[in-house]
């Protein structure tokens, strides 16, 4: 097993040449130039072990190995897609970590006397992150029922292309492999520093924290920015203002409770020098692992939109574009992953993710697994992001013996 | 002259069409194919007149009319461009007028046994809103020594074209005609209410209020909107809704003196749903007619940077890219345009304007009139500006006085 560590790190280490950005790190949104490139080159890593390599009708990227057709498939993967100017380790170590495991137990299973009990696969997910094309974890999402395939391939980015002629064009549109799943892994870095602080090398996701996510669009008038009188005014972008330092302050009322919440972007009409702005919209995220508490920041801010909107003459639109509860993963799968991380010598301990991961679609249609590795310093799409090779390497053995597990293939 | 009125109307009420929104009002942007149009229709009627149509080096529009090669010109104009969604009268009221006027005193002067003592010249300025291209009032600036030609043909807009490259396209690139300017006269919509609030018809333009702008630049650093812990975040776009909420709050302690503050334009990178902005930037203006409480709020916008800075880790840049305390027209001409006011038998009054306008670059090259009419309710950069059809007509009338007068023809 250590003896494919190497080969995994050339690997990794090489992808993160594929649109690296020049200051580090990598910029490869989702149907970009530099995310295609990457797809030919992972594809022709998986065709090369014999996995029979696939694009779904969103664009997903399977690498299957069918030891006997009435099997069904245990799946491990992640994503290749990264944010604009980010790091090379989210999603990207995963699927590079999910192929080298996989690799091993297919060579496990053709070295077995045994009868496989699964086939294998590979997926590396089409637009995770979601910076490009919304909504984020997007192949996923398609894959699991919770969003229609026609909805994702409409999806335009800023400049008006669509996921479908993106795909189209890049020749990554195919059909849905008639595969049944079984089970899934996935590992990711854990873009927080909770894990550095405890000193764990693996980490057993749990549950995602709760969010509530809302789309605000604050509607004001155009007017001069010099002549208009101030109290004639009804400033969109102020309205903007009022919600992102709100927000802020959300999160310092409920410091004891870990509150996460951000605005991060925006986007105002008419954009002039000279005209108070007529539109603004925002993204709100507010993000617990107490449903309570989220309920009543989702309060503070219909209250804050009232105020808002009295105050400034302001007609403001609220709409919830995801909410769920703290949503707990398969508690029967985290004794096998201990057993994993017991048998490698390593420090585990089990945590909540706060990002969404593709993960947290599949895991509601097959038993899953979900391991973190350490972030250095906690930092995660900004291109300082970084892990060491030796918690890499720690993560790829867990994930390999996890899947051996899974697949039930003896050691 | 009151013949000529039912022209004038038509002429400007033909103009309001092309570009016209569905909603209302005009999106007639710098270069764009609506300003070429109203351009071509323009250049059209200057030449029906016996006026030479030529664009110059930064694709300002003259109509020239020769008496004598060795007479200087009185210029008479104003701007056709608009901003975005905005409305008809801002800018092109006073071209349409200029041309009336002009076409009405060379008429005189061909009809009079005296000798003319200057040359007549009708200008379209390039560019006055700056929406598209940066800076404002750019033709003027450019023909006034103010603004390099290639530091204007340089601009870019948002999607990367340049001035040089939207006017080339368009033929609207020649060069500087050779004429010496006497005097300029403009006549614009107030874009407030002070006339309204006065009842007056006519107003005498005696001032352009000082100001002090800034582009002011916001760097943060990138981070998982979810997984980063809020204390470690430097997050731009909360530095930049900071700064939004200070203008506003500066405008409301300075009620009394009449300050008034804006930031209308905000881009932030990267833009993504999940990721913190590590850049904003954004620009603030205030405005007022005392200096002194300028600099006493330019002051405070210094010391608000730094506790912004400090309380939220951030890198704040600030750029002051216009700075002019109160800025008089030509005492001179008040008592010229007061003779035409009573002329015609109209309700006059002086006031300043707040914003800027072409002839606040041209009265610093010659002797210039700065007339105004009443804006309905303030409404300006909105496509509900209105001003009434009379006041359009007195504002002829008088503007076709005062450049009688400055011409010094018979009447």
């Amino acid at each position: 097993m250590v003896t494919s560590s190497e080969r995994f790190l050339k690997d990794f280490h090489y992808l993160a040449t594929i649109g690296a950005t020049p200051q580090g790190g990598v910029h490869r949104e989702a149907g970009s130039t530099a995310d295609a490139m990457q797809r030919a080159w992972f594809g022709g890593k998986l065709a090369a072990e014999g996995f029979e390599v696939q694009f779904d009708e969103v664009g997903n990227q399977f690498g299957l190995l069918e030891f006997d057709p009435k099997l069904p498939y245990i799946l491990v993967g992640s994503h290749l897609d990264s944010q604009p100017t980010a790091g090379a380790y989210d999603g990207a170590y995963g699927v590079i970590a999910a192929a080298q495991a996989a690799f091993e137990v297919a060579n496990r299973v053709r070295a077995s006397d045994t009868s496989p009990q699964f086939n294998l696969g590979v997926v590396n997910w089409f637009n995770e992150e979601g910076s490009r094309f919304t909504p984020s974890m997007m192949g996923s999402a398609v894959f699991t029922g919770k969003l229609s395939a026609d909805a994702a391939l409409d999806s335009r980015d800023r400049s008006g292309i669509s996921v479908r002629e993106c795909l189209g064009q890049l020749g990554q549109l195919g059909s849905r492999p008639q595969i049944e799943v079984a089970g899934y892994l996935e590992i990711h870095i854990e873009q927080g520093r909770l894990m550095e602080r405890e000193g764990a090398q693996v980490g057993i996701v749990t549950a995602t924290w709760g969010a509530r996510k809302f789309e605000i669009t604050i509607h004001g008038e155009q007017a001069h920015t010099g002549s208009a009188e101030m109290a004639d005014r009804r400033d969109a972008l102020l309205g903007a203002a009022e919600l992102i330092l709100l927000a802020k302050n959300l999160s310092r009322e409920h410091v004891a409770s870990q509150l996460h919440t951000a605005v991060s972007t925006i986007d105002v009409y008419p954009n002039s020098p000279v005209v108070v702005a007529s539109r603004a919209k925002i993204n709100l995220d507010l993000r617990c692992e107490d449903a309570s508490v989220l309920d009543g920041a989702a309060g503070q801010v219909a209250e804050a939109v009232s105020r808002i909107e009295a105050e400034h003459g302001l007609e403001i639109d609220v709409q919830v574009t995801h909410s769920w509860d703290v949503n707990p993963y398969d508690e029967g799968l985290f004794e096998t992953a201990q057993q994993a991380i017991d048998e490698g010598g390593f420090r585990g301990m089990q945590l909540k993710t706060i990002a969404g991961h593709d993960s947290t679609n599949m895991k509601d249609i097959a038993p899953t697994i979900m391991l973190f590795i350490p972030s250095v310093d906690g930092i995660s799409h900004n291109i300082r992001e970084f892990s060491k090779d030796d918690d890499l390497v720690a993560g790829l053995q867990v994930l390999t013996d996890c899947l051996n597990r899974m697949c039930s293939v003896p050691a």
